[in-house]
């Protein structure tokens, strides 16, 4: 198979790219690494991103940026960032992305453990991980021509464990090899409008 | 109790407003209806109807708009509709509003069964409730003062099936007067972080 994956250069999208290279052809786009430039929070940016690499069977995003802060402090603009960025950017790139997969071809996009437990000051990330959940379970009744789509949703990474560890007291880490094979399982397997839950 | 109900002279909040006004000061807001007018996606809007209704035991908000379209054509233009008024409305209502909350005050926002039951068309919708589901979850656990937030998710109401009838085969539909019973139990009961389906 033909796979981009958006985010490729990441902590969890290394671990992705890694767990598919071997038996795929695997296409790497960043905003700043990868062999395509794209910026998933402008359509422009994400429409020539897909011109220019052209049709793939599978389209994989482990990107997408959140707020973090206390709820008591918390203005509205905060909390469209998460929704400007993780949530419209990957449907973004699943809206326009349909277009360029070949028949039967998967999106698999990216949300976390916040969805189902919230942490304090998560409550951006827990309402922008539960959207995109919600978009897959309900796009998959929409794709035509056999197209799949699916969401991955980590807990905190053994590799993250530094950055995050002060936000998840007491949630166990999972190495991102392991968090890799949800990908491999949404992209390689049958199913659809699945959230692999990894934790 | 004083009640603000924000969408007070629609379908469902005229009848949420007509389960509580035998008991309950409940003060009405809306676009183009009510004592207060306010428009839920502007900062400004919302900071001036606070400040001019006051203090308050509860807020409700039984409003915001959703992008209903096929999959296949919809842009991340479109998708924006609803982040922008259902979800960023609502949580703007809830951050902005957190801070006029008397003591033990509650917050009750309004999802629907499109969040669990997905429909044609409406991958717009489910995001945006899934995502006022998950901002609800969240926010109970950093509310201070005993400041309680539940949202209800009422199925199609009869009142509502001549317009959303054809979206909706074979749903049951629940009369308002049934669904306006969640919003007594969200604003009345002692519960949190709760979403009180009602289909
Ligand atoms: N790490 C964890 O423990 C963890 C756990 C659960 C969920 N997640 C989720 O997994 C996703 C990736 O997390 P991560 O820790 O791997 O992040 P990361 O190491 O910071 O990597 C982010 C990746 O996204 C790319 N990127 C950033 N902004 C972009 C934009 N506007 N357009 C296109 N690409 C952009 C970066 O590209 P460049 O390098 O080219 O700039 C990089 O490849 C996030 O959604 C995160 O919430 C992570
Ligand atoms: N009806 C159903 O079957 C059903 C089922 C499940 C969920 N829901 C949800 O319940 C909510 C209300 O639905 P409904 O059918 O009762 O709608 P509706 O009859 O159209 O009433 C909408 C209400 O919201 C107010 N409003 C509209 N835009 C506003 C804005 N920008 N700022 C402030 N107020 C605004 C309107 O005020 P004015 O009249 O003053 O303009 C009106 O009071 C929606 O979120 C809907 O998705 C409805």
């Amino acid at each position: 198979m033909r796979i981009l994956v958006i985010g490729a250069s990441g902590t969890v999208g290394s671990a992705v790219v890694a767990a598919l290279a071997d038996r795929h052809e695997v296409v790497r786009a960043g905003r700043e690494h990868g062999e395509y430039r794209v910026d998933i929070t402008r359509d422009d940016s994400v429409e020539a991103m897909f011109e220019a690499v052209g049709p793939v069977d599978a389209i994989v995003s482990t990107t997408g940026s959140l707020f973090f802060g206390p709820l008591e402090t918390m203005r509205p603009a905060d909390f469209n960032i998460g929704l400007q960025d993780k949530l419209l950017g990957q449907v973004r790139l699943a809206l326009l992305g349909q277009h360029v997969l070949r028949d039967g071809g998967s999106i698999t996009l990216t949300t976390g453990i916040v969805s189902d437990e919230p942490i304090r000051q998560g409550a951006n990330a827990t309402a922008v991980n539960a959207a995109v959940e919600g978009f897959v379970r309900a796009a998959a009744i929409e794709l035509s021509r056999g197209v799949r789509i699916n969401a991955v949703s980590p807990t905190m990474l053994t590799e993250s464990q530094a950055i995050y560890g002060p936000f998840f007291p007491g949630f166990e880490s999972v190495p991102a090899s392991r968090v890799a094979l949800a990908y491999v399982r949404s992209v390689e397997g049958p199913q659809t409008g699945r959230i692999y839950r990894v934790w």
